[in-house]
């Protein structure tokens, strides 16, 4: 079999979403139903391309500008990253302003700790 | 018109900056004025090459060896990435040690959750 | 002297580790001993291959699939991100499932905010 026969031909990806909160559980389970369960959450906060939301607070003007968000990072080998991708987008769309992104970048090498694996077999 | 012709020779970037907290703001108006006003905050600790601080604390030496920093994520493609490394550092610059650093690195692909767009009018 | 006689074939390596909170200390001393003491820390959670852990509490049945763990990043040049990833292994493993796992990442290029440099030598 040649290396472009397999997954991502060949190589590891992986596959950064920012999403809504609120969203992570369908996410765990969409991404768990896809067979890729492994993944590493980060809470983070952000803004998308709308204009900052302006508020008032005991009589003072501030700006909303940043909302919490949480960051999912998944590295696929034999899985496709477009599946990925589309269970990510599945578990995570509501259809409204800041439902997030989905980034995907090769990555080279990986290891596992505990056995010292290397490459597409210790993702 | 050639994909060459297009900011960052048709590709998505991340640019990945670690900047001081208090430098956030001034970050974040830059990049606005730049024209990539999204972007993704984390809080990080962590070290440059400076060799770690000692202090004292009830009579026991301890180590400062992390400072607080934020970490600045913005992914684009219509505007060059060396344009957004110029306004993070216009933005987050003292000229004194722990500045931060910041690394850029290529996306492959990119998807809006809300649409399901994809690729660089994703970003 | 060619580009290929560089540590990294010439690039800029970050190589991305998420491993248990509690072996961070032993990390990053090992990664100083090898002449890569700067890094970022991330407070994360995840979760690797084994399937889910169910506990009780209070009579409700409930799931504990996120494990609390660091992430550590670290970006070079002049040091092998081959030996980076060694020395993080060294520092991190314990034989016991949920070690944790290495990534290696290509960077196109790196910025020292107080200086301006750029490239292998911002790093
Ligand atoms: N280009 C980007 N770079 C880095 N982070 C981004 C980028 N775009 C979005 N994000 C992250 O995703 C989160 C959600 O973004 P959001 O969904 O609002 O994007 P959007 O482009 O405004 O799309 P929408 O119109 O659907 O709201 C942001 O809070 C931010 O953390
Ligand atoms: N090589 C690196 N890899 C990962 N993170 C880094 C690296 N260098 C710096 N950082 C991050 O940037 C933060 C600020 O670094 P800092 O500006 O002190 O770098 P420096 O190389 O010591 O430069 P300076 O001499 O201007 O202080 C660090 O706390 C760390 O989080
Ligand atoms: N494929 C992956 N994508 C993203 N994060 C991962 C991945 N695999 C592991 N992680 C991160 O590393 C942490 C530790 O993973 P863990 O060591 O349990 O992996 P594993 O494959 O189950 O190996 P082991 O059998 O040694 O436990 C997880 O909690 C998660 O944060
Ligand atoms: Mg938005
Ligand atoms: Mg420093
Ligand atoms: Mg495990």
């Amino acid at each position: 079999m040649s290396d472009t026969d397999l997954a991502n031909d060949g190589g590891i990806k992986l596959v950064m979403a920012v999403v809504r909160p609120d969203k992570l559980g369908d996410v765990k389970r969409s991404l768990a139903e896809t067979g890729a369960p492994s993944l590493t959450v980060t809470n983070v906060s952000g803004r998308g391309s709308q204009p900052a939301k302006k508020g008032q607070w005991r009589g003072e003007e501030y700006t909303v500008d940043l909302h919490q968000k949480v960051k999912i990072e998944c590295v696929v080998s034999d899985i496709p990253a477009d599946d990925v991708v589309d269970a990510i987008q599945e578990g995570a769309a509501t259809g409204e302003p800041g439902d997030g992104k989905v980034f995907v970048i090769d990555v080279e090498d990986a290891v596992q700790i505990r056995t010292g694996e290397r490459g597409r077999d210790a993702v």
